[in-house]
């Protein structure tokens, strides 16, 4: 199963690494807009120029694109459809629809399969919230996200004047979650399900109280949440916060019986370390399926909600129900 | 989208009423093996002889069939695979291999459509499982169970001399659990994962110390546990332990990176009021996907593991992935 990588930045590198755990997968190599002789993989894998991607239908069973979803996927997926298997991690959610109805229109014309929006959320909290809001439909579900690293969150407060670097941490509240977890169903805003935490590092001489007000004033990136600044050295940023941990919890609490007098919770919950390296093995595991799911003439555009699980993993069919059943 | 209960016990009950919550599903009506006039139902549904369900194969879509894995499910699944599709929840591990062959030979014969083993463990557990070792390869995963009622256990303890009544509750240890937690993959014996507490009611004039260390001393059931056994009367039994709850988590803690340096913790959890009503909702869940695959002409007998997750849904696949993408 040979798989291509298409952009190298952090989750390029992760995918590069999760396909060494994967001994039924091969990395054939990995495609760049940048000039391939710039270019140091972490595993000394060959790195080919974007442009020449073409060359080599023969050779690459699936492409997972490793771009950004504001401007490379919506562009590159169905590009990159017509001529491979793709998985993208799409996660732009108002965007689903018209990416999914342009992927699958370049797939479907093509004889190609795709999955789209892989990785964990959405991904995998996908998955647990189709789960459980059908074993329990009667109920109500609620997602959290952190304490993790949100890059749109941390690129949002580099950009302002003054800042020379920054990371934010989406918080969980505690109570919030508690109260969740305990089959309450709370009705519960913005401000009661997470909190956000900058770490700033200001530019010589830069307007510290003024930067700590447009941050908490930003509309919806902090507006809505309750917010803490906190001013670090540029030795501490990289002592203390040069890693992309996330996580969180998908958790549904419903009600069963004759008068609904039984109640339900079951949660999801991912610790990661590493964002990019976790959404990158989800993406391995896609890239599994596509292969299968085309081999079967199955084509066009899915997500993992259309994705029998078995085809995710390299497990044969006796043993996975042996081992794992 | 017509369904019937095949076995009317607690799961059966269960199947009723979660039919209920599932609009698009109609209760057919309910075969027992008891004289159909002398079973009450819950919701006033119709009762038939078992012995006459073939004269309704043009009714029925599917059959849910509610009966016991020792004795009942390794001969009704198959003899009812021949003339509908089914969905069992077949729990005993050691004869998954037996019981899904014979199971899919009746089925493919008939073009019928089967999911055996469907519940949460088997079922949304095995789920979790799979998707937990193929998103993380390198790692290590645990079940843990309850606090919750094992019939099992409580039964074998209900037949021992001088036990007029008896609920076990098998709990994990919450130590192991945090250790799991907490990424550090223990190794874990038996004994070091879960305790057993009986509540027992016993006999007048039984020898309650006699009792106790035949139940400590049972082999399989108690003797590699720490059990814990509590004489109650009639009254505090009826009062306090007429439930069935259960639960119970999988967690899989795996690594990734250049050198295996970020840890991930993937956690799927139940907290149920009642057991039975619970797992009939995944029963329906499955009823609603075997007909959905018997119309794509997908025969033969399938596992949870098999079923792509939007064919348990409801809801259209364009509104799932505005919903819950």
């Amino acid at each position: 199963m040979k798989i291509a990588i298409y952009g190298y930045g952090n989750l390029g590198r992760g995918v590069e690494l999760a396909i060494r755990q994967n001994p039924d997968t091969e990395l054939f190599g990995i495609f760049t807009r940048r000039d391939p002789k710039t270019v140091k993989t972490l595993t000394g894998a060959p790195v080919y120029a974007a442009q020449d991607v073409e060359n080599y239908t023969a050779d690459i069973d699936v492409i997972i694109i490793c771009g950004g979803s504001a401007s490379d996927l919506p562009e590159m997926t169905p590009m990159l459809a017509k001529s491979f298997n793709v998985v993208d991690s799409f996660d732009t959610h108002a965007r689903v629809p018209e990416h999914f109805a342009n992927v699958d229109k370049a797939a479907l014309t093509h004889a190609h399969t795709a999955i789209i929006s892989a990785g964990w959320d959405p991904g995998l909290f996908s998955l647990a919230r189709l789960y459980m809001n059908t074993v329990l439909p009667d109920g109500k579900d609620y997602t959290f996200w952190g304490r993790g690293v949100s890059q749109g969150h941390s690129d949002a407060v580099r950009r302002l004047p003054g800042v020379k670097d920054a990371r934010q941490y989406t918080v969980p509240v505690e109570e919030a979650l508690a109260k969740v977890r305990n089959g309450e169903n709370p009705e519960l805003t913005t401000r009661q399900k997470h909190t956000r935490e900058c770490y700033v590092v200001a530019e010589e001489g830069a307007d510290k109280a003024l930067i700590e007000k447009q941050i908490k004033e930003m509309p919806n990136y902090f507006a809505d949440y309750d917010t803490t600044v906190t001013f670090i050295t540029e030795e501490e940023m990289k002592r203390d916060h040069s890693e992309l941990p996330h996580g969180g919890q998908v958790i549904r609490c419903g009600k069963t019986g004759l008068d609904g007098n039984h109640t339900h919770v079951m949660e999801f919950s991912l610790k990661l370390d590493s964002n990019p390296e976790f959404t990158a093995s989800v993406l391995v595991a896609c890239a599994r399926a596509v292969i299968r799911m085309n081999s079967r003439q199955i084509f066009g555009c899915k997500t993992l909600f259309d994705v029998p699980p078995a085809d995710l993993s390299p497990i044969d069919p006796e043993e996975m129900r042996k081992k794992l059943l």
